[in-house]
């Protein structure tokens, strides 16, 4: 392994980086939008001129993943080519054009006494990223906390430690080249999991901590962080066909949820349908996945509309399968697709497939979920397609931010208040 | 001491009281605002009507006092008549009528593909209260938490054991008496820390953890919790008087600022003053501050105006005193101030005084603190002062509430997406 991977963990080190990330943070949340975007379009040229650095940092990582035992799947992830880089560019020529939230005033209003009170957006300071393999988060990231005004502490995989080097290079040379202090954006030095410990105790340095990955990691910064964490748990989404849906919507909504991009959170993993349209509608739905060469695990009821579905477990019900795989139960009445919602599900999307309006209304107001979705695909829980631009992450955490996280959750309100002098009695 | 304070302390029991705290807070959860409001203005009265118990049962705390070690102050915020009982209901009341978040759709927009994409406001589902010695302190969260469609567990102090479980058994009456579970107002029944502790680990159960109390409570608290934390942290607020200041608004600030009501945290505790004022202000700020009877620690400069001003050290800039002293600094320049303010002050409640537009402006902007006023008393950072109607605390986290903390705080959003069966391509 690497000497500068496993690295040498030192404390002091990396409270010292952190304290001058939020030294440097202050340079961004003062700075204006204008100077912001010059940056970020700075910093897209400069990743297209280091295309050769970088594929170079790159192929180092890619020569180490056997000895990680990385899967195809995630050296496939990991690899980077002259196109990726360019559509890493192009993301960032997208976020310099979004709306700066930083400095907003909202909700002026008068109060007694004739005090003048609004709020004011603002950044929230420095945000710790933590990442696995992808080393496009290293941009993604880094981008989205500059525009919004604040500084990035980046924790990336070993599996990318050389690309993400690369990038966080590239970065720097724009901080320092626009004026600005290339501390705010920081990689971690080491991939030392004591290194990470230690961060994640910094509470008067770091502001919040967004950890993406899988799900132990994401348990464990929970569990040791004193500093506030946004999770980005697991997505068990449902589609619930309600008896008075369109078979031919609801099929359609069914393939594209399951089908479309099946690895991703946002993916269905269990149908469920009410009995009085199960008939007309599980055997389109289960011929159309067969189609499609999804597994599915039923209940009893399910499993008499076709002998290639096998039993369900509890298990299923729970699984966030991430593959072709699909559980399906039939329900009484639609309380009990609530109460199965409730129960198994991870509050990521959840989808109502029905023409009936009240059922409709009801499904929006009862189902705790980052989005909930009516006649629409659960894939559209994505910051892009929500309109916001770009995001982070999604939150499944309600603290803050639920749902895709743009440019807007990595900043919070300030309240202002504009007098003539007034005193309280 | 009694028993039932101490109590015995009994793990699963706890956990099952936050699992039914959780149950019950979706009944509110789905409560329309007509129903919340009918139980809080019955609560109200249900309150007056228990007064006398609910002496009784402050007696009994009140008798247990000595033995506690309470000051004098603290006996004072401890001890309920029938004056502060109908205070109370009258506050449950106010809350009342105040506009209902829950349920708010905003920002509904149409999206690429058709769709229409909003979000919608939730409660956060159960929240956390730990608090110290103020019984009405039960009153007042459980009743936001209620109207904002919440569950509520509060951990309240052992000096106020027995007036906290006369309050909430009204509360618990006033549920049952509504068809919710009184679950969703659940009451520690013991003040062990190991208990309190235990509670800090329930992530699936709570979302949230309020402490309301002294540094040292807050602190553990946070550093314990697995549960996302809002701390309310002390109020080292600031005025600075800019040259261009009119000296009587200054003195007008000054003198509300620290001796309205010093032991509250947006109360001064430092004044800034720009050299080139100094001399028209400060003889006239120091003479007022001394019939006022407050002790002033100040610099040298500061010094040269009054004999009766003692040395500041570095120690008295950090301080909230919380009392009727003061520290006074004369600064060179505006950078000098914020300088200052970001290295002593705590996020809290920050004030300028200046008729220079530019200097306003900029203060507003470059200060990062929960409120930025400007020619305004710091005494107005306050839910009820900014508009909110009421506050459950006023948080110096940035993360997802800065500053006093009405009802809205007191949710969420989740998107809202409604289709026509549009998939994603």
């Amino acid at each position: 392994m690497n000497q500068s991977v496993a690295g040498h963990f030192d404390s002091e080190t990396l409270t010292a980086m952190a304290r001058a990330c939020r030294k440097a943070s202050r340079g961004l949340a003062r700075a204006d939008s204008a100077r912001k975007n010059a940056l970020l379009l700075d910093i897209a040229t400069r990743l297209e001129q280091a295309t050769t650095d970088i594929l170079t940092a790159n192929q180092r990582d890619l020569a180490a993943a056997p000895a990680y035992g990385l899967s195809d799947a995630m050296i496939d992830r990991l690899r980077l080519d002259a196109e990726r880089i360019g559509n890493i560019a192009t993301s960032v020529r997208e976020v310099a054009a979004l709306r700066d939230p930083v400095g907003e005033i909202s909700h002026m209003n008068e109060q007694a006494g004739g005090i003048q009170v609004g709020k004011m957006r603002i950044p929230l300071g420095v945000i710790c990223m933590i990442y696995e393999s992808r080393p496009n988060v290293t941009v993604d990231a880094a981008v989205l906390a500059l525009k919004s005004g604040n500084g990035i502490i980046l924790r990336g995989g070993k599996e990318a430690f050389h690309s993400n080097h690369a990038f966080a290079a590239v970065i720097g040379a724009a901080l320092a080249a626009a004026g600005f202090d290339a501390a705010a954006v920081s990689l971690v030095p080491t991939t030392d999991r004591a290194a990470m410990n230690h961060l994640l105790t910094l509470e008067e340095e770091i502001d919040l901590v967004i950890p993406r990955g899988g799900e132990g990691l994401i348990r464990f910064v929970s569990q040791t962080s004193r500093i506030p964490v946004i999770k980005h748990y697991k997505g068990v989404c449902h589609l619930y066909v309600d008896a008075a849906a369109a078979p031919e919507m609801a099929e359609a909504l069914l393939i594209n949820g399951k089908t479309h991009r099946p690895g991703v959170c946002n993916a269905l993993e269990t149908l469920l349908v009410h009995r009085d349209i199960a008939e007309r509608f599980l055997p389109r739905a289960l011929a159309a996945l067969a189609e499609k060469g999804v597994e599915v695990r039923g209940c009893e009821q399910t499993r008499t509309f076709s002998a290639a579905v096998v039993p369900a477990t509890d298990a299923d019900y729970h699984a966030e399968f991430l593959d072709l795989i699909i559980a399906i139960k039939v329900v009484d009445h639609y309380d009990a697709a609530l109460a199965h919602i409730e129960t198994y599900g991870s509050n990521h999307s959840e989808v109502i497939c029905t023409n009936d309006y009240d059922r409709a209304q009801a499904f929006v107001r009862d189902v705790d979920a980052s989005a909930v979705l009516v006649n629409a695909s659960s894939r559209f829980n994505d910051g892009g397609q929500l309109g916001l631009g770009c995001e982070i992450g999604i939150s499944t955490t309600k603290l803050h931010a639920y749902g895709p996280m743009g440019l807007a959750s990595l900043t919070t309100e300030k309240f202002v208040v504009l007098g003539r002098g007034q005193i309280r009695h």
